[in-house]
């Protein structure tokens, strides 16, 4: 393969996914290794180069046509040195990746912020390549946020910006783990919309949350509530538009602030149909962005879904190496 | 002068503010004409205009020796076209001031929103030549906001990005002007702080607000609660400590959003001195924002003051003509 091939790795609490890339973008192949509970850092390791080895065999490539790697990392890391500093649930704090995988295959390592990746990554999609500034809104066990600015990574200060799920939007409301009162997350994560079904259904009320999980209420998800809305159930029909409602809050003031031409918003949520999450998620935030009247920022769904992290990391690297 | 001057305009709804910097940047002169109530745009052109001349011939420079003209525009424009199309209080609409100015001084004119051109100005304050993102909060009658991101101004879809006012913080809280509930302006401007002081009084508490204005609470400003704070009062205090509260929420999300090198506060409020302002603010945003434990978010005042507009008119054209 004369162009070569780049690496993208999206390492997340649950698992290591990777993939690899042509020069033109394009995913070629991806795998995933699970991160198992408990698990220590020579495993995860040696996991990840079983996985890379897989991925560049089955793709008929060798190590030498790897032109670089990127990784996207749930934490904090040191960019310069190539070492990861901070992961939660993962011990892999003090690990220099870029040494590890760098030596593997004589090829450049860069690191980035998972949500900037995934921002990066979505970047990519057809229909986004005049996209200068856009804000990627990840909806999962919280809210996480990558910036991209003039078509480039915004990283702030210590390379931690993006943390728009601790914005407050209710002074004074639901405690959050990070300390504050009222952030967005607790109110519009998908762990939010679960916990206000379970509510709900331990209420009484919403009886189709109830049935759809089997009665075992350890099973409902984030789609729980929308499934039981489509199917007439109208508590969990008003339990989603509040959702919506908070989630367009936070949007709202995003694009207030940045201005972006595209928020894209990614995680399980966002795969509900347009009708159900971006349709009325839409007319909420038009009706509440400020710049009433003009060009309006786009509001879309990904369109990689869990490939976007892998795609941003090997973008990340083809940027910087050509 | 051989290395020729700069003019920067900051227009405001009570008046232009001009000046003229050296190649360095420094301010060298400045002056204002006041715009007049039902002033028509003839009037305000010509009153410029006056301005300028007078300016220049007090600098002992001609018209030839200016490089570049920078606009500060409270409202949007095109900036290609060099045209302003839309300014609140005034009837600057439809007005190509790049054509009217540039032929009288034969030099190229920059039109910019005028809180991005105060952010550029505060960011030529001295100690500040690192900084690469900030963001410039001015705090007035609504809260505006300049962000710089990578040592650009960040302009955002429409370049009206940095209506950080306007961003929820207490959702379903006070009626806004634009249509939202509960935006950070109407708890944490000038206009909210001096309404709360009125309120106040009005309740029968705040005692010395109503003796600093004589009884006339038409003349209470966002000032006098802090001075009647300082005189002791208990209830006027505690307005400045919730007032505080406020402010340093929507900086806290700015700070979890962008984590910017700077937060820099501008407005009236921000000639507080420290131990009443800046230092309460500091605490209560370095506890509420989320990198934790790592190098901080600055937190000062506007170093130019009423002057941040125009330098950061001037340092805009003269970093494009250079």
């Amino acid at each position: 393969m004369a162009s070569g091939v780049y690496i993208g790795i999206d390492i997340g609490g649950s698992g290591i996914d990777a993939g690899l890339c042509g020069a033109d973008g394009a995913l070629i192949t991806r795998g995933r290794t699970p991160v198992v509970s408990g698990a220590e850092r020579g495993d995860i390791l040696r996991d990840t180069r079983l996985l890379l080895r897989s991925l560049i065999s089955g793709a008929g490539v060798s190590n030498g046509d790897v032109l670089g790697i990127g990784v996207g990392i749930p934490g904090s890391f040191d960019g310069e040195r190539g070492e990861i500093l901070y992961t939660a649930n993962m011990p892999l704090g003090g690990l220099n990746i870029a040494e590890e995988l760098g030596c593997d295959f004589a090829a450049p390592v860069h690191l980035e912020n998972d949500a900037n990746c995934a921002a990066l990554g979505e970047k990519q999609a057809p229909g986004r390549e005049m996209i200068e500034d856009m804000v990627f809104v990840t909806v999962g066990t919280g809210i996480g946020g990558g910036v991209i600015a003039g078509g480039e990574i915004y990283r702030g200060f210590n390379s931690a910006a993006g943390e728009i799920g601790h914005m407050v939007i209710e002074r004074g409301g639901r405690m959050c783990a990070c300390g504050r009162r009222g952030c967005w997350e607790r109110y519009a994560s998908a762990t939010a919309l679960t916990e206000a079904a379970v509510r709900l259904a331990e209420s009484g009320r919403g009886a189709a949350v109830r049935r759809l999980c089997g009665d075992d209420l350890s099973r409902v998800s984030a789609k729980t509530p929308f499934d039981a809305a489509r199917q007439g159930d109208a508590a969990a029909r008003r339990l989603i538009d509040e959702y919506i409602s908070y989630l367009a809050c936070g949007i709202a003031n995003l694009v207030n602030i940045l201005e972006p031409q595209l928020v894209c918003i990614g995680g399980g949520v966002s795969r509900e149909p347009d009708e159900w999450l971006l349709g009325p998620l839409r007319d909420a935030v038009y009706r509440e962005a400020y710049p009433h009247g003009r060009a309006r920022t786009r509001l879309e769904s990904a369109h990689f879904t869990e490939d976007s992290g892998i795609i941003g990391a090997a973008a990340l690297c083809r940027s910087k190496v050509s």
